[in-house]
């Protein structure tokens, strides 16, 4: 079995509520991440909700990141998507891990695009 | 066990390539089926590759819907993150394998932000 991509969902707990609820700073911090992986960037969208909550994607060649935050509960909810075997999608990860200060992190590795002959990620 | 949101990741596997391709056409089916679920748009980024593939979000105000298409393969991986009651992703992961004409779609449903008391989502 041969898989296209590698999809982490990272549950991040006890975060600083602050960083959680500054666009800006939940931007930068995203995007960071994806240059640390190794990722080439192609869109960033984020929108600070009312009263409270940033969400945002990073899109990237190898495909993407995502992040909704709930300042009040000090969670963050975080997808690193990628294909290809050059970036780890875990190194996004933990440095998001880190940035946002989560006391307590989990994380699910899925295989995204399953096929039974080997593919070949088309060239970017 | 609470859960803020939900989140069903979809392979959607022997799609129309020509629909995969084109840019154009996966913004607007991709923004319709965050309608169709009765979301908020809040920010939408897409984005062409070389030779081949499409990758966008559209971010709503119940979370975000993503896609990476691979047309050489028929193949589109569709997340479908929504959280609060209000909107179902299944409705948005249902008019997407219509639209994409998927012969063969799985999907898995996801629980995001999980805690043991009752959360109250914020009210955007």
């Amino acid at each position: 079995m041969y898989a296209l991509g590698r999809h982490i969902l990272a549950e991040m707990y006890g975060c600083a509520p602050e960083i959680l609820d500054d666009q800006e700073t939940v931007e930068k911090i995203m995007v960071q991440a994806a240059i640390e992986a190794g990722a080439e960037i192609r869109e960033v969208a984020f929108h600070k909700f009312s009263p409270q909550g940033v969400s945002g994607v990073v899109v990237i060649s190898e495909s993407h990141l995502a992040i909704h935050t709930w300042p009040e509960f000090g969670y963050a909810a975080v997808d690193v998507f990628t294909c290809g075997t050059r970036v780890n999608p875990w190194d996004a990860c933990n440095y998001l891990t880190e940035k946002f200060r989560a006391e307590h992190m989990t994380a699910t590795e899925v295989k995204r695009g399953i096929f039974e002959e080997p593919v070949k990620v088309a060239n970017y």
